[in-house]
This record gives structure tokens, C-alpha cells and sequence, in this order.
């Protein structure tokens, strides 16, 4: 497939290389592609420049969000969350309508400082204001409550631990599951919550990730739902 | 210990009797105990009504809140989130002064149908409320993440799973500490997260929790943080 991966941060990268290595021809997707290639920064994570990163990468194309997006058969949101709808945006209705999209973001807000609170949440979430702002869109919120190695690479961890999913098209959440069995992800280790509201109870695990990340002093590790049989 | 449990609601009556079964002297806390003894209506939940109940378990008292928090060396908040503040406005800030309060509790608000939302929360959480209107008050965060046959006896699920303890004061931590031990929770299963602040991120697990308990079409589950070594 040709894949477009919103974003070239670290979870964008990581993503954008596993799919590459299945075989899949990916584009990342960036605002200006001048900028990204001219950032000489590493980010807040310690993570190398995209010019510095691509070097190793030259197999993943680079493109404007909407050049990368119209040419995909399927769309990764690996954006920041509070720049996720002005993405969109500069894609256009014409290029989403009918795609699918696996929404990986969450809506977190540093303006307030640490730790970051999200915004939506509680009654709303950035699941829902993506698919109700592009309902033609196919939103697929899944992969959000990991960091981007275990999302990836969930075999890291020996014990169980579960990934969640939730959309309003059954068809998109089948290929997103097809995604994430490719990822390492075995059935039982996907956990469909059902319709798009449930992606407020998956960005609301992020205040206790990021508390956890603090308490544990690392960031491998993952949430598993505990049950008999 | 004297230990007073504020609230007679499904939560309130299993630890209760959990504690009374561990050698304490318990006594539960309601607004008005004639009102509560004259209720003769199952509650949501299919839960018999006080009286009922209480014929099988005389041996625990029933009081005012601020009667049962007067004599108590420990209190358990396990009313109502929406109405918590209330009750411990009721018991008293003389009363509240210097005890350890455990708060089960969670700010769901069904005002605006199902399923609930949570009020406070994102930047504020009940077990911060409540320990900023009493700041002589030591409150600890715990057990409000999962149902209450699981608080008292964490035992009921085979694999790891993980209560959450967060609070201000390090010997209050240590004796809901012991409490949990006492109920079955090993060492490794108890992760203490920090500060009051946490409470943020254990209440904002409720709508996921909820949204699991719709999508297992069970309630005897639990959060277990996956991680190696």
C-alpha cells in the first residue's frame, strides 16, 4: 500500500520505518518540507533533526501533508494533537473523503506547563472532533496510549498488555487490526471499545501514562487489562 | 482501629465488612441514619436496601457521618464523588483535623445522562479538592479504580494487577498501605505515584473503565501496568 504518515516526529518516524519494512511504500508528511529538511534542531526527546535522521531513511519519501495524503491509501495521523485539525485542514475534505485514518495523537497542551492537561476531553475528545469535522473521513483512534517503540514493537514487553481500538467503520477498524497484527499485535491483544466517543477513555489514560513514565522511570511499559479465562 | 466508613452504598458495605472481618470496629457514616434505615428501595444496581442488608451485618454500627468520623482513628471516603465535598463539610473541620482520610471515591456526574463525566477533572481531581478545603485533613488516593469485590479482595483475578495510592502525606500512604496488604494487595501490586496531584490521572481511568465494563460485559477486571524485570 501507499501509506502517509502525518508528522515526521519520533512516533511518525518509528511508524513510518516498521510499515516500510513490511513492504509498504510510505511518505511522511510534513507542513514545508523546505523547513523540515532546513531544522538543524534535535527535539525536546533528545531525537536527532529529520535531515540528520533521514539520512539512514532514504527509502521514506518526504511531501507537504496534502501531497503525501492524496496519493495514500491509508493515513496516519502522527501529528502533534493540538495541531491535528489544522493538518487535516491543509489536506482538505477532497483528499480525505472515503480514506481511512489511524489516529495515533493525543490532544496534549503544554501552554499551561507541566505536566500537560488535554484539551478536548471528558465530553469530547480529538477522535471525535476529527471525524466530526471530516465525517467523510474514516477515523480509526488506536495505538495512542504506548510509546512509539511498544507500538511497533509490542513484543518488547513478556507479559500480556493490550492495545485499544475504536472508530465508527467496521470495515477501517478490520484494516487498522490488519496494521496492528503486522506491528507484533496478536488478536487477543486488541481490544475494540467500539464507536469513536470511546477515544476519550483512551487520551484520558494519558494523565496516569505520563504520571507513571515519572513514578517508574521509564517509559516501557503498558496498560493490560486484567481478567480471568 | 475505630474505623468510620462515610457512605452506606455498595462500596461502603464491602469494605466495611472486609474490615470488621480483619478485627476493626466499623461504623458506617450516613446524612440521616432514620432516612436510611426507612429506605426500602434496591439501589441502581440491584443492591438491597440498607435495612435488608443490615440484618446480616449488625455488627456494624450505623451514625451520622459527623458521629461515625468523630470516634474514628480512619476514614474511608466511599460516598458519592458529586456530593463528597458535602459530607466532609458536614463531619467538620475540627473533626477532619489531623485524620487520614482513604478516598475511594470518583466525581462521576450523570447530570448530563450516560455515560458519566467526570467533574472536576484534567486540571483538578476530587482527591485535590478535598484535600485543599482541608488541608489538615490527609487524604489518600486509592482503590477508586476498580469494583469493589476486587478492592477487598484483589485475589478474585489470577494474573498481576495494580492498585494506585497517591497522596501528600508519606505516613498516611503507609498505613493505606497496610490496609491494602491487609486486604490481600501484595507489595508489588501497590505503585505509589506521588502527590494528591495523581489523583488526576487515576479518576480520569473511570471512562475507560465504564466503556471496558460495556465492552467485556464484565466488571471483574482490572488495570495491570505491563512492564519487564
Amino acid at each position: 500500500m501507499n501509506i502517509a504518515i502525518l508528522g515526521t516526529g519520533m512516533v511518525g518516524r518509528m511508524i513510518g520505518v516498521k510499515l516500510q519494512e513490511l513492504g509498504h511504500t510510505v511518505t511522511l508528511g510534513t507542513r514545508n518540507v523546505a523547513n523540515t529538511l532546513a531544522n538543524e534542531n534535535s527535539d525536546a526527546y533528545g531525537n536527532p533533526p529529520f535531515k540528520e535522521w533521514h539520512k539512514d531513511h532514504k527509502e521514506l519519501a518526504l511531501a507537504t501533508f496534502k501531497e503525501a495524503a492524496s496519493d495514500a491509501d491509508l493515513l496516519f495521523n502522527c501529528t502533534g494533537g493540538m495541531i491535528s485539525l489544522s493538518v487535516l485542514e491543509q489536506v482538505g475534505e477532497d483528499v480525505l473523503h472515503g480514506k481511512v485514518l489511524i489516529d495515533v495523537a493525543n490532544p496534549l497542551d503544554f501552554s499551561g506547563g507541566m505536566p500537560p492537561s488535554l484539551n478536548p476531553v471528558n465530553t469530547d475528545s480529538l477522535g471525535e472532533q476529527l471525524q466530526q469535522r471530516f465525517p467523510k473521513l474514516k477515523v480509526v483512534k488506536t495505538l495512542n496510549t504506548m510509546n512509539a517503540q511498544l507500538m511497533v514493537n509490542p513484543g518488547l514487553l513478556e507479559g500480556m498488555h493490550h492495545v485499544f481500538v475504536c472508530g465508527n467503520d467496521a470495515a477501517a477498524k478490520d484494516q487498522a487490526k490488519e496494521i496492528l497484527n503486522a506491528f507484533g499485535w496478536n488478536p487477543d491483544q486488541i481490544l475494540d471499545l467500539g464507536d469513536i466517543t470511546n477515544a476519550r477513555g483512551t487520551e484520558m489514560l494519558l494523565p496516569i501514562w505520563l504520571r507513571l513514565w515519572g513514578a517508574l522511570g521509564m517509559a516501557e511499559f503498558n496498560f493490560c487489562i486484567q481478567r480471568n479465562g
